[in-house]
């Protein structure tokens, strides 16, 4: 197959006989069978995802992808395009709330530059990974080029095989990008026929003038492209961003190499969508972290069917969210590995 | 004032003016105001409940109270009475959900025997204040007299002065007892006018048959003590638990003394909302954990306006719900004490 086939390639297979020995292995735990919720459900998928009854979320890799938007320049965000970069040295000098959060975490955080806007230094913990200063316009032509497509995709995939040499047990994938509300809201708009209005948002803080005008930049760009995107790789060519497309990417590669993710809110959630589109299995790979503030993310959830975690009105992106719920899946860990099954400690079951 | 009496005595006051500070650092964090949800809001009311601005989660006190029910003779749960005394073997022994999650938290547990039934030998880490071998049966008569209320309520004030002792900065009440969930919900059909059909679930497991006994035996009880349940008191004491009791005087206790507390499940639901109506200001001081999967919570939930932080389908009760949100209060201190200011960071600002 050609480079550009390998977002197609067959997942890694979870096996169900694991589900049901972790299962059973729940069910002697000393408390009412299912009483620990979704925290079970955690350490379950966990094991059959490790291959292992005793699951750990140790070495977790988070990558924020940063780019900006050619949309931007149509006063689509509350914020200026200058925030993208200046977020990404916030990033490496760790004043970011991903920062706080992988420090707490113990997590590694890396940040790929995918292309921003402007002069980039070196920076610490920074990946110059720039495909071009920013993606055009899509409101006024198409987003990307094919090549700068599988660019990002394989930016993504990269981030991915890094995660791997470092022994990563969990995969977080973040955004950072100026105007990157709209390009996602364009995505899922096309990918779940939904319209505009249905789906656009405040995104960082527009008020509701500002979210018309979003609606109104949106529909004209998917009135633009609506012959030319006949599959989802060719909407996240037409309307989407680099960073969106490694994150898609990413989640692809996950999957293929059997690395759980956890994804994040409004973008990592389109991107996750696009993934399960060009490759439905991917899903199996995926915990999904929360449900954001960005109105149009419920629809998103509900259309893949997801069940995330939390639900605690952020909207912040960055892989925020995601890394919100880490302290939970260790706790399912722990619970999972070290209580006492109704033997050992001597506690009468329910038909005893 | 009498001894009975300290539960009306006024909670410590939080300053309004510490809130508005607090808010104001949140504002100047590098991120859209307002865009980690719920994690400001913990953050500043921790800083306003510690009058310091840089809250933190340190030195928990998880105490399980566990009592047995008379009113398990009425074959309510689906697990034996003995479970009670066997699960508090299994907290002393560190086999426990509540006892991973302590460790785990590296949180103090305690657990205190307000009456259990059976023989209870010396455990370590549980401590004998055995009001008596169990409630009455409140089906069939009063729970228990006006001193065993008083002496319950106190045990549950002398828990939160052992931890202020320790420098406690967050108290987790927990609960043990077979029958409990039946005890609770009569509290609360009384407390909030309901029909024990609209509040009853299946605990620890019971089924439709078995939920429908449980119900009838609840109308039972709530018919003979119509007429002497005229304060919240009252009702505690006439179809109330120790454990539940001792839950109650603590959270009053906590507020009294400006402890913040964490709020578990069903169980201890119903004792925040007997706390309530006893000393509303009472719920300044309490953040409410969950909704469980027992379907009455929800109601409760709502009557007391409490929006607790995740719902992950748990129904164990022992604080484990209370204990699985102190990670996300914990990243919320992070957040709020360590990310950068726009200034300190030179990113640009929405009007900037």
């Amino acid at each position: 197959m050609s480079d550009a086939e390998w977002i197609f390639k067959a997942v890694r297979n979870i096996e169900q006989d694991d589900f049901v020995l972790a299962q059973q292995h729940q069910d002697l735990l000393t408390k009412p069978q299912g009483s620990l919720g979704r925290l079970e459900d955690i350490a379950v998928r966990l094991c059959a995802m490790q291959q292992k009854m005793a699951p750990e979320v140790k070495n977790i890799q988070i990558t924020v992808f940063a780019a900006d938007h050619g949309v931007a320049e149509e006063a689509v965000s509350a914020f200026p395009q200058a925030v993208t970069l200046e977020m990404v040295r916030n990033f490496s000098r760790g004043g970011a709330a991903i920062s706080v959060l992988a420090r707490q975490l113990e997590a590694e955080l890396e940040v790929v530059n995918v292309g921003t806007a402007g002069e980039a230094e070196n920076m610490m913990g920074v990946l110059d990974q720039r495909i071009a200063p920013a993606t055009q316009n899509f409101s006024r032509q198409v987003a990307m080029s094919e090549s700068q497509l599988q660019e990002a995709l394989a930016v993504g995939r990269e981030a991915v095989e890094r995660a791997l040499k470092r022994s990563t047990q969990l995969f977080i994938g973040g955004d950072m990008g100026i105007g990157n509300t709209t390009s996602a809201t364009a995505i899922a708009c096309v990918l779940l026929d939904e319209q505009p209005a249905s789906l656009a948002g405040p995104g960082t803080g527009l008020d509701a003038k500002g979210i018309s005008h979003k609606v109104s930049i949106i529909a004209r760009g998917l009135l633009l492209h609506k012959n030319t995107m006949p599959m989802p790789v060719d909407v996240l060519r037409c309307v989407g961003g680099f960073e969106i497309a490694a994150l898609t990417g990413a989640y692809i590669a996950c999957a293929q190499k059997g690395l759980p993710v956890v994804v994040d809110g409004f973008i990592s959630s389109v991107a996750a969508l696009v993934a399960i589109k060009i490759n439905p299995q991917v899903k199996e790979w995926m915990f999904f972290s929360h449900v954001s503030a960005e109105p149009g993310h419920l629809i998103i959830i509900q259309a893949m069917e997801a069940q995330p975690l939390i639900a605690l009105n952020m909207r912040l992106g960055e892989a925020s969210g995601a890394a919100t719920v880490v302290p939970l899946m260790r706790l399912a860990c722990a619970l999972h590995n070290d209580m006492a099954t109704f033997e050992q400690a001597g506690v009468s079951n329910k038909d005893g």
